[in-house]
């Protein structure tokens, strides 16, 4: 197929090749021409604009919006609605707030353009691995587009089928190839949304255990309760047969077999949006999540010295027991 | 009555202090001759030693001890036991963990010296406020120091009485006096070691709650959504018919009027054993505190820059992301 | 002066009656016309339907809505603002959010209609104790209406004044008569926002603490390490010098003291909107709010018999340790 | 090698079964005379008693303990003490506290006795799978059990090898084979308390996500809010080429594969000592975990309907507000 992808970031830019590599063709575009240049290097059309890249496109035209979520995604949609048509599709493929989704959704019907959100998990490896992606949108729409899904997904590789797959009525075949149709409008980032959710506190919890065996070392315990651990180690060893294996863990094993001590990174954690939203999302459905809302605070906390509430925890301490507590 | 008291610091200081006002004597010991002096410029009987002190005491001799948690009560019981006997009462009024409690009754009942516990709450304030007491211990020996407790006590004041006070039985008269007999040995900390871990959740949701109306000012916002507030002012008025009035709301109604920004507090956080002990006591019963271990771990987080878990958030970021997070 | 209050539930119809008996004038309307007869028996003027209290009330026209917040109080202010013009002010007592009090107030500017938004805690005990108001939107209104809000409030009554009060620049002298001009429009349901979030927080680490010490005498304990205390002597005793003495612990003394079992409490604890509003509040400043945050979650926790996720955590565990997990 | 196992539970039949396969001589012994005469079955050599077994091994001989924490572990392992001498090891397989270890460590080492600690991860799949193993103790013991440890591990297997793995000093070459040598007595079973501790975060996280997805259907939001997501692609799909794929992931991929709904699942879930003993160690280093510490509690809350937290709230609420909360 053909398909027109705008945004040549690292995403944008791994899609477009992971599809030219699959024998699709992509017309591509980038406010930055050294970005068209270097995709066009590796075999994609160059486009100048939208209007000409939708020139370039067949009908109807294919575009994958993969821009920062906010106004930059935002505008450049508006832009493409302006010069699209009857059953023209638009994939948002950012990470825009599903609300967004549902609304754009909407207001793109009323021209007959076709709206898909599409979640991508994957990061910078998912050239060579494949796109874990998870679509909402039209039917039809889903459709149409599964060639480029399919060229993007992982596939089934090596990893094992899950026993009982496919017994049960309503079950989405496309699953065990790395993508799904999860619903409407707005459904594929909702799921992407929780899936970050997820992402911080599965993180937060290797996080603090990784924190509470390197402490073991601490001056503040007695020196017989004191073990110097080689994390190393523990974090190879873990990967091997035990319960908490996973992707996560093999990056944790790969960034401490460089540096144990982790010395090039500052600490100053950020967060994108979904972490936040995804409490949003809990908080509207009543749903108690003290493990997924620790994981974004402890990011937050990690920015600042002093909260101004550690200021006057100091302060009642001192009212009520005359505590000071000098900085360190 | 007679009372040694062992340990001069502010707490034990104003202890004997507030008993001789109310009539008592008192016979003071402290490692620092300079403590004993201004005591006993107040009326006070010095010791020169544990020994002296217990040749200056009636029979039985009645101690109280008022020394940091862990070896200095540890030790000082022992040499105290070693000189006592029959019916002799040791009173621990410092903030020991209960299970000592338990293990010290129950060796110097062997010698027939009765133990009893008491925890107190009322920081530099208790002098002119009274402190309010949770005591544990043999039934005897508690009705025997009844005149002791009475004096420190704050009284029935002007506190209004709660509606159906001692309408059911089992109820204790002297908890509208500000102290009860809370159960045997252990009981006086146990309860005073909760106080202690609620008191540190008290603090932090107000801690938490003033940093949000802090940082409404913050540009983190846009313009048009940021107040600039004044703490000083909020934290005033809700003293005043508000839900939320407390003593540790004028605690910090007084810290911010004398300077709204804290900034004399580092606000490197201590914690005494309690709160960690109250934590080991819910995980012991099983019971959820999400709000105490929270308080508790915030003030393990305001003493240090960046935790080690931080680093490896980081790291894991970049391992799939390939995002860099340097220092601010 | 002469005020108009829709909406006379228990807080509308206390307002009312603390108005009159400070000498004011109230013209009262409710869907249900028992309500406004029992304010009339109190003294106040029947308004009919919203355009009758217009005509019944001086200019500039003052209206007090105290409605549920969302559609109700939208509306009716809508209505009003249909009837009102030039210099009328409309003060919106309830629990808005404070965003639609922004949004509000600069629709009804377009018709010089002054819009003030009051943050009002005291609940039932208002009445008596008076409410403490935190205010917010133009200064002139709310200079207008200062005779009601300074009638409303509670006053200096016996409270200790907290020293330094109003040695600083820029300070509220109202504070200490329980209401502050908080700021622009919204501020005052802002701060009353964040005071609900503490309030939330508060009460959590009273409920976990009560429940350590219910517990400690569990039979999951070994026998020799089980108190079985008098949660009313405690509560009773903490109200009387100590650090956590509070209204919500008063309270709390007072529901032990009827039945320490509280039997007739189903423990489903509801919430109002106003404490996930402060955790949204808290995430777009990026504030970790970890106590907070968790005071809401148990409730919402509390109205469930299992969470999916509890169901998760049981199937997880099967699968790798072929645990059972069946019902108590 | 010859050995003796103690304990033929899931895990020590297991353990016995994979050393055999590898061609270990193992001597097993079980209070129940069953699990004995079906691993002869499998070409064991039967214990009628620990002493009888202590006959059948060479020497030094060789014990694996894997029994239940506590007191079934202490006392068999103070039996084989009295047993054995100069050089034999005494390995425990189980889930021991740490200080436990060490103090045993030390007991055994005055007998000459060699103590090692193994803690074994992989559950009911290690047969197959292999386990991982944390060790800890004397180095020259580790060293003689060397081919007991690499035939339980599960070796290199198919999972990539980590970059940069062994470029560093000090690294433990074996950890790619699945099992460490963690440190002196005790580093065995801290470091499997710690890799538990962050099992019950990544668990917890999986279920609130989990939890989030499936009450996107609740009736709670408004209609046109709503999702009915189908749970099961959507675990599947996260396995494949998503950042939060995992073990426990597959797990759960594979419950809601066989019943989405979960139904036979009661949703109370027991919790090990492990997860506790990690809080514990985190407060012992003054480490912030909250999200470990929140997975724990979220077991805790699952096994009660309502805390007595929760009925204090209500009464609170009830206090102020007049709210009256019923059942649902």
């Amino acid at each position: 197929m053909k398909i027109g992808i705008i945004g040549l970031g690292r995403m944008g830019g791994n899609i477009s090749r992971r599809l030219m590599r699959a024998g699709h063709e992509t017309v591509v575009y980038d406010r930055n021409p050294d970005a068209i240049a270097a995709l066009v290097g590796d075999g994609a059309i160059a486009a100048s604009s939208l209007e000409d890249m939708k020139g370039k496109l067949d009908s109807p035209a294919i575009f994958w919006v993969m821009l920062p979520a906010g106004d930059p995604t935002e505008q450049t949609i508006a832009s493409i609605a302006a010069l699209s048509g009857d059953g023209d599709i638009v994939i948002d493929g950012g990470n825009s707030f599903y609300k967004d989704d549902i609304r754009r959704a909407k207001d793109l019907a009323e021209k007959k353009i076709r709206y898909v959100d599409v979640g991508t998990s994957g990061g910078v490896w998912g050239l060579e691995r494949g796109f874990c992606m998870m679509v909402g949108g039209d039917k039809d729409a889903v459709s149409h587009i599964d060639p480029i899904l399919a060229a993007l997904a992982p596939g089934i590789g090596t990893i094992p089928r899950t026993p009982n797959r496919m017994a049960n009525e309503g079950e989405d075949a496309r699953a065990e190839q790395g993508y799904i149709h999860a619903g409407p409008a707005g459904a594929g980032h909702f799921v992407k949304m929780v899936h970050n959710g997820i992402e911080y506190g599965l993180m937060q919890a290797y996080a603090e255990g990784f924190d509470i065996l390197k402490s073991k070392a601490s001056e503040r315990l007695p020196e017989d309760q004191r073990f110097d651990l080689n994390l190393t180690d523990i974090a190879e060893v873990w990967r091997r047969g035990s319960v908490i294996s996973s992707w996560l863990l093999d990056l944790s094993a790969a960034a401490l077999a460089k540096d144990m001590a982790l010395e090039q990174f500052s600490g100053n954690v950020a967060d994108s949006g979904e972490g936040q939203w995804t409490i949003d999302a809990a908080m509207e459905e009543a749903v108690p999540v003290n493990v997924l809302s620790a994981a974004l605070f402890a990011r937050y906390r990690s920015r600042v010295d002093h909260t101004f509430g550690d200021k006057l925890l100091s302060a009642m301490r001192y009212g009520f027991g005359g505590h000071v507590e000098i900085p360190q």
